[in-house]
């Protein structure tokens, strides 16, 4: 068996993928799978009894959102009984940042990758401070998520109907032209979606008060976009998913206790163990003690080749999650040691241009003890209190192994 | 005297000039000393005669637009008659990209820098192909200049008036640390431009078509900040004139024919010599052959330390221009030998944050023979072909030499 030939159409899949934001609609009138007692949640499956603080608060904000509990405690109960169905993001083709929590109700993003003809989906991002993804759950939580599905996301629903779609992997291009990594800076991104969906919303009967709020708040959050290229990034992975006899890594994933993976030629399998603490830069008042242990599907950016993958495009994120220009450089060039391509659409001004590090090897992995940078928000331990930090994490070594092991047994080599 | 102490004061001033958006309203109405029958133009002083292809389209084109002409050859005719005035931008607080010609009724920013007091001006970026800056006059021309005119800048003028203005240096700090450099890219710049300016739009009782028409207008060109971001510069190069014995260049500026420099201790007086032709990148189908020697007031960037001397900044630049990465660095290191500070709001990060090169000493290009590096669009040598390149272009040593010769004159040394 050839791996490395398997690997290389695994990855000229995962670099194919042409994502297109086509639409907006509910989660349980698109999501595969879908239903009104089921919560989607980031990273590999989990239960009640061993999520973290942020992913427990998220889950009773979106049961309060629901109206399936009335308060904190009801919805800890019904959590806790085995009434609500959990669920990966990832196994309903669906990525969320942070505790990523989708209920049916909530408004997502739909991707469609032209080239393979899979769709993708992702939530919509809420900005910062007090918000679901961090497990916060008060009522200016709910009303603002009230606020997003039921007025912003129609608006984008309508426009984006009218509308070609907006090119994912394009937009992404050029943001690494523009000081974005795709992962923890999204400044740029977000702001050519923003270019994009201006005059499509400027062109609805809406009042403009209203236009006015979805155009300060999509433009105001400089991860708007974040959102949009997670669910362009799982359909990336999800197009080099299910190659007989690759080691490309398709998913990476954290619920907030577990780092997992996913292998292309290991069908759905997760290989998991307990999430590292990211190592970073802290807000003010917050330190080390504060964080939780990583969280969130947008891992899915390095499993696709940027993040902390394409930090070398990115020099001015180290002000935000520690180290020199320089580090960033590095970062991109230890990851060329553990990929098996070059991204042909993605590539790195500061590098002469050369494209990411992109398709992680299991194998190269485990060979040189390498494993692969994260670049990531740090979220508080506790339910709701918020994001404390960003910074760098790496997923631990045993899972790679695990899974060059499971690759051993499942291939008789 | 103490020519680096002066120097250190002009700089200071550059440096902690203000510079903020706070309106748009009509040349005539807002520039000083603007008249019916006068006619800004890009560089320093020229008539008629000496004028080259582009600045003499963009005469014919003014002449038109104000009606004081009903077509080419009798604007020439008016032109050449003296029945016009022709005055530099500079000489009116105001400056303008490549033509730069500015009548009376044309819509203009108007820029206050708020630590100083002064205010500057430029008029309002015309986007790409057929424009009066690269001096073409069709009806396409005068249309888009009307709708501009009469539809965009009461919008703008509106919505800004409900707001705190804009601030332009904050803005540049941010686009220097999202891959522009401030002058031949400004893609970051325009996008943040548009973030501001869309929930204003938004908010107006426009028709959604119109409201649409200005979002995409000023949301796909990413050149629609260069016109407030060079009156910005302006401001700042204002702050520091007039520094009794300093050698700080305050402005350089081209008019296709000559390039001019102003100096901070020497007055309103040009030291002018024929411009040179930028060395760069051509569209497809043209070449160096086609193009206009250097023309515009967009050098005013590199006089307040961005432009070029934060091409270190823009890696990506090089695509546009020609060269490598590496040469973009090396563009920035040059220029610090030729200037007295670093920046304290603009950094570059790659090379870890420092200030960018700032305040240009006449003294130090007439000994080191180093003279400025611009970043510049190339324009055809006919009137109103457009723009048929971009490339780097230096200033002639010479009105250096002049400068520093009246300098020694001046104050007797």
């Amino acid at each position: 068996m050839d791996v490395s030939l398997a690997n290389a159409t695994a990855v000229a899949r995962m670099i194919a993928s042409r994502p297109v934001l086509t639409g907006v609609a509910r989660a349980g009138e698109s999501i595969p799978g879908m239903h009104d007692r089921l919560l989607l949640h980031a990273g590999p499956p989990i239960e009640w009894d061993r999520m973290s603080g942020p992913l427990r608060g998220a889950v009773i904000g979106a049961l309060l959102y629901e109206e399936i509990a009335s308060d904190e405690e009801e919805a800890a109960g019904i959590a806790a009984s085995g009434a609500i169905e959990f669920a990966p993001c990832h196994d309903h083709s669906a990525v969320g940042p942070m505790a990523g929590v989708i209920s049916s109700s909530m408004a997502v993003y739909v991707i469609e990758d032209l080239k393979h003809g899979h769709r993708t989906y992702s939530n919509l991002n809420e900005g910062y401070g007090k918000v679901l993804r961090y497990g916060a759950y008060g009522p200016e939580v709910l009303d603002r998520l009230r606020w997003m599905n039921e007025a912003m996301a129609p608006a984008l629903a309508e426009g984006l109907a009218g509308s070609g779609g907006i090119d994912i992997r394009a937009l992404l291009s050029e943001a690494l032209h523009m000081g974005d990594e795709g992962h923890n800076r999204n400044k740029a991104g977000s702001l050519l979606f923003l270019k994009l969906l201006a005059p499509m919303v400027a062109s609805l009967e809406l009042v403009p008060a209203e236009a006015t709020k979805i155009l300060a708040f999509i433009g105001d959050n400089a991860l708007s976009v974040l959102n949009p290229v997670m669910a362009a990034c799982k359909a990336m992975g999800d197009a080099a998913h299910g190659v007989d006899g690759s080691t490309v890594v398709t998913a990476m994933a954290r619920n907030g206790t577990d780092f997992g993976i996913r292998v292309s030629g290991l069908a759905d399998r997760w290989f998991t163990a307990p999430a590292g603490t990211p190592d970073g830069l802290y807000f003010a008042g917050f330190s080390s003690a504060d964080a939780n242990p990583d969280i969130g599907d947008s891992t899915i950016t390095e499993t696709a080749g940027i993040g902390a993958f394409a930090m070398a495009a990115a020099p001015a994120i180290v002000s935000f999650v520690s180290g020199t220009p320089r580090d960033a450089i590095n970062a991109t060039l230890e990851m060329y040691e553990i990929t098996v391509a070059e991204h042909e659409h993605f590539t790195i001004p500061t590098l002469d241009f050369r494209g990411t590090p992109t398709g992680i090897d299991v194998r190269s992995v485990v060979e040189l003890g390498v494993t692969p940078r994260v670049n990531t928000g740090i979220a508080h331990r506790e339910a709701g209190v918020g994001q404390v930090g960003a910074g760098l994490v790496r997923p631990p070594l045993e899972i790679f192994e695990q899974a060059l092991l499971a690759f051993a047994e499942r291939y008789g080599i």
